[in-house]
């Protein structure tokens, strides 16, 4: 039990209030280093959130709040308005470091609302309740993550074969997860998965983190090549599939790591439940549909050199490598939130959550 | 012009009759270096198709009978009896390299059945004729495939998407390919088509040898990973799937490169026609269908460290490798071959070909 609930609990973010310092767990070493380093500067916290080093929406989301305190921190002078001002530039600036998941955009708006709520404070009462929003956003994602792996659990079996994609557990959100969290929290009650583990190229974080965690959480993980999915579906040896979200349309479109969209088509083909696991806080209820989501497109090198040690391509061959891609609404057959499951049709159901607007 | 044949009729096997020797590219140094290797020995050959220095299911097949010559001119001592238990030796040490391919086992038969023809010769008119017989599989290959490459452009228009799974181009067979075949012809008339390749993890056909071939003979082809062919066909971007095989059942069902049956549900679900090309030789007619093909599973490593600078996952973490898997016939929207192009039912269509069997 030690051993699951070093991963299940694992601190991917820690902020150290003794010497006001933030952490991060540098995701892009795994699995070969586990190392922590510091983020100081908005540069080093851009080029964190921009290089993967901190990934999966609600971690993201949980840094950019300890983020933004300690930029607020940084910022020298008296004045108000100024100060504001700077706050506000810094989340703008953070908050170009990646377009897609909602979660950056919404913890950078939650930090700054809460300045603004505290502008005729003192210097130390405003950093302090910048503080507290930072904590709060972390301690309410791992009660989110605990609640969807509740929920979650109710969706399988023990005995039953997950397939995920990409990486959704205690890495990329605080606890648990999300899409690995109903695999860790019943392997801690003692049920047995068979989870089968995407590598998801180019960035392979099934490969790197999902198999490392589920590996190191004592779960019987089978690591798979993006393309073999449909084998091991046709084989009969996947009982659901479990993914997370980067962001979530009204109607239950729903933006995720590139080739979730065609984990979902081929689980509809052979007859396989298809479930999406995240916080209500990746729900844009201001985003009517897929079509209106912002796909990232990234460096044609993640596909032809990097990780390798030669070239796998010709230098001159063009690449399109979008990182998310968007899932069908009906071809979801659940989007596990931590106030409940949510069932087609999702424009019902999702409303039903009352999410606040932007 | 001049650039373009030189792929599409590049010598990626070739028998110097004047030194008596056996050549092939080595494609698994491609795209960073074109070298050329001689197989002398029954292990280097084994190697060869086993490491896949050479490989796709055609060109298994010509270097095999090339091989088998190299093997029969090896042999000492005058008895025939000898002789031939080794040629059959050699061919079944040979084609336990790798199980999938019927081409590997069709080329090794063909040349003891031509061994067993001219058991009463001499010495040398033996090797004669059974170097006869493997230039004759070469030459066959090229023509059928300049027949394939014909069929297939009937199904394509100038202009068109077209995606691709793997590596069936000039490399793996002999001049233009099948799956390429008909984007290389069209491209020789002038036709421009857009290639949307898949890199095809493992091994990287897609990544180091179709984009290679295709944007050295001026196609414009875009590399993506596996993962991506739904964003791509969501996008409206492909207009037409064609893939090699490796063995066609008798009812249609096709073995070919891994996910190459994930990209045939993707296309069914997109509405964008699905198409195998290969030669009959490939066709099995012994095979009633895709439950009797067996599937070769191959080195967990290949998954995990090749390539890479660093391993990608833990040492500990299993891994499923499966190096093809089985479309169903009913995915399939035709069959191209050198004789035509077969349509559902398959069972009639195939049988229409009147194959021998073994």
């Amino acid at each position: 039990m030690a051993d699951i609930q070093s991963v299940t609990r694992a601190q991917n973010i820690r902020y150290d209030r003794k010497t006001e310092a933030l952490y991060i767990i540098d995701q892009s070493l795994l699995p070969n280093e586990e190392r922590e380093i510091r983020l100081q500067t908005a540069e080093e916290m851009y080029d964190a959130i921009r290089s993967l080093r901190v990934r999966g929406a609600p971690a993201i989301g949980i840094c950019a709040g300890y983020c933004m305190y300690v930029l607020a921190k940084s910022i020298r002078g008296e004045d108000q308005q100024v100060f504001l001002k700077k706050l506000s530039d810094y989340g703008e600036y953070l908050n170009s470091s990646r377009p897609t998941a909602v979660n950056l955009n919404w913890a950078i708006r939650l930090m700054l609302r809460t300045a603004l709520e505290n502008a005729d404070c003192t210097r130390g009462q405003m950093l302090d309740a910048l503080y507290e929003k930072a904590a709060a956003i972390h301690q309410d994602d791992i009660a989110k993550c605990r609640a969807i792996s509740e929920y979650g659990l109710t969706l399988v079996e023990g005995g039953d074969g997950i397939l995920t994609h990409c990486n959704a557990g205690p890495l990329a959100t605080s606890w648990y997860g999300t899409a690995l969290g109903p695999i860790l929290l019943g392997t801690e009650r003692g049920l047995k998965f068979r989870v089968f583990s995407d590598e998801t190229r180019p960035l392979l974080q099934g490969a790197r983190l999902t198999s490392y965690e589920l590996q190191r959480a004592g779960v019987d993980v089978t690591l798979i090549c993006d393309n073999m999915a449909s084998i091991v579906m046709k084989n009969g040896w996947v009982q659901a599939c479990f993914v997370g979200c980067d962001r979530v349309a009204a109607n239950g479109d729903t933006a995720n790591k590139i080739g979730t969209s065609g984990v979902a088509i081929l689980a509809r083909h052979y007859g396989i439940p298809f479930y999406v696991l995240g916080p209500t806080s990746t729900v844009d209820p201001d985003c009517p549909d897929g079509e209106h989501i912002p796909i990232e497109l990234r460096d044609p090198e993640e596909i032809k050199t990097m990780w390798y040690q030669r070239p796998m391509a010709l230098p001159e061959v063009k690449c399109y490598n979008p990182a998310f891609d968007v899932t069908d609404h009906e071809l979801i057959s659940g989007i596990v939130t931590e106030k409940g499951i949510c069932r087609p049709p999702y424009t019902k159901s999702l409303a039903a959550l009352s999410l606040k607007k932007a």
